[in-house]
């Protein structure tokens, strides 16, 4: 990290940026839970959702790496889901050894609903952005979130 | 949330705009995760302990409503710091009543090092950013973390 090139920026910016940074994660992590209080499921099961509703059905596996769980905990936590009827395990066809989680009807209108209420709260958060400050403000972000990936 | 004003932006853009701080957000979470590690210190713990440095001594009170935690949970969190010789309780001087939190040499280098490190990898993500576009993100990010604190 401590390469030529990554010294290219201001420490005073990058430590203001990180400041913000770190203080808008905390907050959208707060609204989110608040938002969830309402369907009666957990911060990390909203995530687990959240992947299956973006990324389609995956294994206990693929889920465990991309929430950064353990295996066994992913599998508690898709019991749980399960339970709820959010889920459901559902062989591969073609290999049946093989077992993916899928998203049930009700698991995708909780996510849709959550999901519709943050972008609510952020429409009212850009009140007092201008049409431009927004489309800026979303070019940035996308960046960033694809910078963040290759790291 | 739903006033004519608040419907100004494009659905889309907020819904994309929305993704992102989701996932950035998740990002900084589980990278802050990582870099606890290595100082045996939980989330909240670091939370903690950044609202003491970045606001100075505060009560139970006070630091339970910037945590959105309730008073008892922050009370274990604050006996446990204190085990650790991260923080210790100070009776205010004029009222012998109230006892602040106040973080000790150790919290505060911890939680100097933790700040460095996250600055560090913010570093190597902007490395394909411009000046300028870097100086955008600031400002952009600055004027979200504002209105967030408005909502």
């Amino acid at each position: 990290m401590n390469d030529e090139s990554g010294f290219q920026h201001n420490e005073n910016v990058v430590a203001e940026l990180e400041k913000d940074l770190r203080y808008i994660s905390a907050i959208v992590k707060q609204k989110g839970r608040e938002l969830l209080v309402d369907y009666a499921i957990t911060p990390p099961q909203f995530i687990g959702l959240q992947y299956l509703f973006e990324d389609g059905d995956m294994t206990i596996g693929e889920l465990s790496n991309k929430m950064f769980l353990a295996c066994s905990t992913t599998t508690d936590l898709i019991d749980r889901m399960e339970k709820k009827e959010l889920v459901e395990r559902v062989k591969d066809p073609k290999d049946r050894r093989v077992v993916r989680i899928h998203l049930l009807n009700k698991g995708e209108i909780i996510i849709n609903e959550v999901i519709k209420k943050r972008q609510e709260y952020l429409h009212a958060v850009l009140n007092d952005f201008s049409e431009q400050e927004v489309m800026i403000l979303k070019d940035s972000l996308a960046k960033l979130h694809r910078e963040m990936k290759k790291e």
